[in-house]
């Protein structure tokens, strides 16, 4: 296989900050990439104005908020996800709040729509390798956040990048999201050795989604600690103000109190290795 | 997870055969999950008109014949199959010669010019819960050839079937085509175990691909002996008229020699399961 | 790594036969790896006199009888085996009826005592690389049965034989059992494609124990017949007069009836790829 | 499965502190458990006088030194450790520098002569379910470094370790090091999910190989940050005063500096998490 070229790093200290919604008065500026880590936390799915809006006034020091509006789901006959009424409620939230939204995208055709309303497009681990969904994004300028698949090898991963480098658009972040194994006690097996090779390898920057790697809340925090500690930028994690309510993924859904906790233990971590957890940033637009 | 509904099983005999290609005057009928094994060879890449020629004229058994033209690829930078010039020589062969054609959809804008050449629409493990591209094909009446993810599990691999269904389509025929394992001595694991356990739970037809199960052309041969003796409905084998001159995948591919050969290998295993292979069944529109 | 040496094939030919219990009067002579194919048949673990004579009975056409004496299981609370007492019910089975036997060997220290009453020695997967036990097997001149680890790559199954061979015991049968993958619809994964490389790598006997790669009664059959045309030199399956009522692994236990159809149906086969099944060897010696 | 009884833990603030070589006069009192990191160091396999005193006479901060005198190698005809010679250098260096020793056991005939020099016996990963070793260690009371197998699930893993409880010995400490996946980037997959569920499920100390987790020596430290943030007890890390001379392991060794530089990265994160980096703790006796 021929090498990375362009998200290739050139030194060791060769690091890309990628700006999050630049152009966006009512968004604060946020980098991911830079000393400040990016922390992500939302429901797995866009559930009603309600639940959004108690995460948003929930105040938390997060930079960003996540929510599902078009799901991939293994079953037809699973909820697929609110579709269009769910991009207005992420609207709402975003514009009320001045946060900033990442969301999936399953298929070029929703590339143009959701990229009015979101800040990070989002490709799952099922699309990791949909070629065609990586080259339209390619043409983008939107950040992409992209999710390793459930059996992707770093190497395919990082090629999976490339192909949205080679097509234009650089503003690139990689996702470790756990892989499959052979023991069913956690749901996918965290790989924090893939965050440091990946961090040596490509200048972009990496988050860790501990969430679905594990598919147990008990273990949410702890991994985030880690995460941080292997220096990984940042986290997506699932929160809910009601984690037993979630439509799906309950069962690796922690509360809004068990977010800020969470949070609150990484200042430290954060600190032991150069980085920084940074406030609340709301613009208070919505007092 | 909801069990699927439509593809599912009612009863042990229940299975489904389906009809390649039924309403095109050069091409003989065919059928999937018959008495008659479907066995389809060709090349990873369509190369060039004279390779397809070469295969074509070698009067293999064979009731299909493979080719990529648009192909995924790990690296943006490898060969990515030769486009709409491989579509031409796609459909020349197969009007010239009646056999039906087999070639991967990757993308939704694909389906429409595709359908026009090809008799079967393949999706690769790649894209194999890219739902978008699967609910697009459940709007189509073509046959489509759903290839197992490469860390799909059953389950999943269901699922995926039933998604076409659910969008109307029935005539779906799926392949095993080796997993991902701990083990570098072959590419993937053949997994055997998943075709008996998907005729045990859907009546739909299984081929098994064991080219991309190995990645070794010297054990293309007895697993495809085993993939009919344990059931499957046919096979489908990279072949190529020289093949370490392969511009991917030389490593797994045999020669139209082997590949006669194998299929002779094939007749009294296929007796003894119930089964039959057929001969050529050129309709000699070349002569 | 290095290579094999001693158990390596040195031409496309070369293959070993192995003799099982050649200088008992009461058992038949009986070998592993020529033209006969090796099926061996017993529960999981002996359980009474009455189970082990209810399985001699039946006359099966099988060339061998398994069972555990010392059960290896994952919790020290669950059934251990019946120790001493199991020893007494193999061995009275094996002189009443002249049936060869097989039984696994967990310690140094059971070597001598197993060895006085069994043909074969197993050692069972999650000791395939217990060196020290392969070395004091390599000692003896017994038949031994490998079967190879939970997720031994096909390497080091190789040079886990070659241990036993390079401490002077040549009598060596391979035997596949299945790895570990991230599907849990099966048990493990049976890996065929092991079997053939196995076959082109050493002159060494290859079996294949459908029972425990799979963990499910109803896909035995298919994948016993697909192991047969794939090259295997035989099968070790688990079957039991009653086989819901089996003290362990009863989910792939399979009947008696069940087992004599599953050989019948392995005679085309067989014939198929140059192999012949034997019929019921007994001596009489019960009637 | 039955549930872990021995080593379950009962309420949330359930730990266990074991005793590392209490009865000796040279070896100061040393715990892994406690608020105390538990840090070993130290080459793959034993290979000279000069290569441990080298490691000793470097004053790490480290809490024990391991070294390898019989080693599991995949061939036979690979190094298979110095043997009775190893245990004498380890036996000088621990009595000259008042360091605990750390070394595998591989037979029960070796537990006696190794229990009289080294004050940890580790159980490796190949013998993780080597039941009548874990058994035979049971009726030992050395402490136990039990590393998880290959491809052992969480669970396997606990009860491997009951097997010890059950007979009798409860100074346990387990260890993580890497499951097998499908990427062979990395030569292994640490899995912290584990190590987080092991300290929820046992109240026994874990600790972490990030050494032969990775098989690279450039991601063992940021590793082993991630260990210690995720609340592991203590590490094992392949250091060796020429890295690249090791006769085993080389890729995955540091050398001493970079050990030392290593620990005093650890320190923050310890603290973050409430633990603390112990001081060389050496006797000064070779002084």
């Amino acid at each position: 296989m021929q090498d990375a070229k362009l998200i290739a790093k050139t030194h060791a200290e060769h690091t890309s900050e990628i700006e999050i919604a630049p152009s966006t008065q009512l968004i604060p500026n946020t980098t991911v990439g830079g000393q400040d880590l990016f922390i992500v936390g939302g429901p797995c799915s866009i559930e009603s104005m309600g639940q959004m809006e108690a995460i948003a006034q929930a105040k938390l020091p997060i930079q960003g908020v996540r929510g599902g509006i078009y799901k991939p789901r293994t079953s037809p006959y699973a909820f697929q996800g609110l579709g269009d009424v769910g991009l207005d409620i992420l609207s709402a939230v975003r514009n009320r709040h001045g946060l900033p939204v990442i969301t999936e995208v399953m298929a070029i055709d929703q590339i143009e729509k959701l990229s009015a309303h979101a800040d990070v497009l989002q490709v799952g681990s099922r699309n990791m390798q949909n070629f065609d969904l990586l080259k339209a994004l390619g043409d983008s300028d939107k950040p992409i956040l992209l999710k390793r698949g459930l059996a992707a090898t770093v190497k395919e991963f990082v090629m999976a990048a490339e192909y949205i480098a080679s097509h234009g658009n650089s503003n690139i972040i990689l996702c470790e999201r756990g892989i499959r194994s052979f023991d069913s006690y956690t749901r996918n097996v965290l790989d924090l050795g893939a965050v440091v090779a990946l961090k040596q390898i490509t200048h972009l920057p990496v988050l860790v989604d501990p969430s679905h790697a594990t598919g147990k809340r008990e273990l949410v925090a702890a991994l985030s600690r880690a995460a941080i500690a292997a220096g990984a930028d940042g986290l997506i994690i699932e929160c809910h103000p009601e984690p037993d309510q979630s439509i799906s993924d309950a069962r690796q859904t922690i509360s809004l109190e068990a977010m800020a906790n969470l949070i609150d233990s990484l200042v430290p971590i954060a600190q032991a290795v150069g980085r920084t957890v940074r406030h609340h940033h709301s613009l208070g637009l919505a007092a």
